[in-house]
């Protein structure tokens, strides 16, 4: 069985929080540049509006390990809702994006005023809490191919464009930074990414990368 | 540096959502009871009253990682906000234990009335986030030793007595237990236990474990 938190997502009618929370500007960032890091700590919770971000966690000895990349309606930076921010971490534009923020006090304001945005936060975060669950139980138990496989899986049934033949075209993730996603080097993750490609799992093309998804799981479910 | 949520909290002044959460009936499980498990899922979050609580999950081979011990004042289970459980996760009393639950929809109707409740526990779970986000980094780039002494300090932190002398007066974990949460095998956590208990940073005693957790915090600045 693969580990993902989507399949629960269809299994009840979720709140939107976005449907209660007012605008606030719209912040731009370009490509690469840095929204907050350990030297501009941050005290918001964003919402990505369009775009994606990169978030990362530095460990003591300088090793980055990516926590997830963003996109349009997700939200990052929960623990402003603490009054703080982590003091490793780092988020980047991954792309050009577009966000808005708001401190953790006015989220509590707005959410004081909007139950029905508190709970769909509260949904957000338990959301949240399931998938890097399962990121623990991968990376506690799964060997770095089924980790470098599991990664594809989920990226591709969060950001990928399903095409007709059911494989997903997906951007062209970097060896490097599934190397920081999984926990391991960019030559480990190389090794693996070709012996999928020679299975047929994988296929890379202008567009990006295309992931058979399908193959994957049944992969997965051979080799444990 | 080490990395902990435990530091956060005091940074603001936290709701506390027992203040908003009204009671429920009280349910007992002797140690050694399943709360839920893969057969009996679970549609509730939980409070622990007294007692302890183990939650497992259990990978697709069977082998079974500890996400967390929870104690007095803690919630569990709050997949139940989003109308599951995941199937692969299991509860049980790791001591006679009292709890109090409610499902999702109970969750959602006192959170609606009481927006401080909601506020309480959107906190408590980004919380959560910021500890499973620091376990995913630890698992991605620390070696098993270093896991260890992680999780012994994280442990002590959370449900540990403080002795005069600075060390830390535990319940005793078994070698076991922490392999399921370190995500290795028993006989290497012996191995790394024995390796601290000669550096004198551990003693077992009649009473449980003490855990030298100055010793550790240094070890884990000068081993990166």
């Amino acid at each position: 069985m693969v580990a993902s938190a989507m399949p629960l997502a269809a299994k009840v009618p979720l709140e939107d929080p976005l449907i209660h929370l007012r605008c606030s500007t719209v912040l731009e960032y370009r490509r690469g540049r840095t929204i907050y890091s350990r030297e501009q700590p941050s005290a918001s919770v964003y919402l990505v509006i369009a775009g994606k971000v990169k978030v990362t966690r530095y460990s003591a000895a300088g090793q980055e390990v990516v926590l997830d990349i963003y996109q349009a309606d997700d939200f990052f930076g929960e623990a402003a809702l603490l009054g703080v921010c982590p003091s490793s971490e780092e988020a980047t534009a991954f792309e050009d994006s577009r966000l808005m923020a708001w401190t953790g006090p006015e989220i509590e304001s707005l959410a004081s005023r909007q139950p029905r945005l508190a709970i769909a936060l509260l949904q957000v975060l338990a959301r949240r809490n399931v998938d890097l669950t399962s990121r623990v139980e991968s990376l506690a138990v799964d060997n770095i191919k089924r980790r470098v496989a599991r990664t594809l899986i989920r990226l591709s049934e969060r950001m990928g464009t399903p095409s007709q033949d059911g494989s997903v075209q997906m951007i062209p993730f970097t060896h490097e930074l599934l190397s920081q996603y999984v926990g391991t080097s960019r030559e480990v993750v190389t090794l693996h990414m070709n012996q999928f490609r020679k299975l047929g799992f994988l296929r890379y093309s202008r567009r990006g990368m295309t992931v058979c998804r399908d193959a994957f799981q049944e992969w997965m479910l051979q080799n444990q």
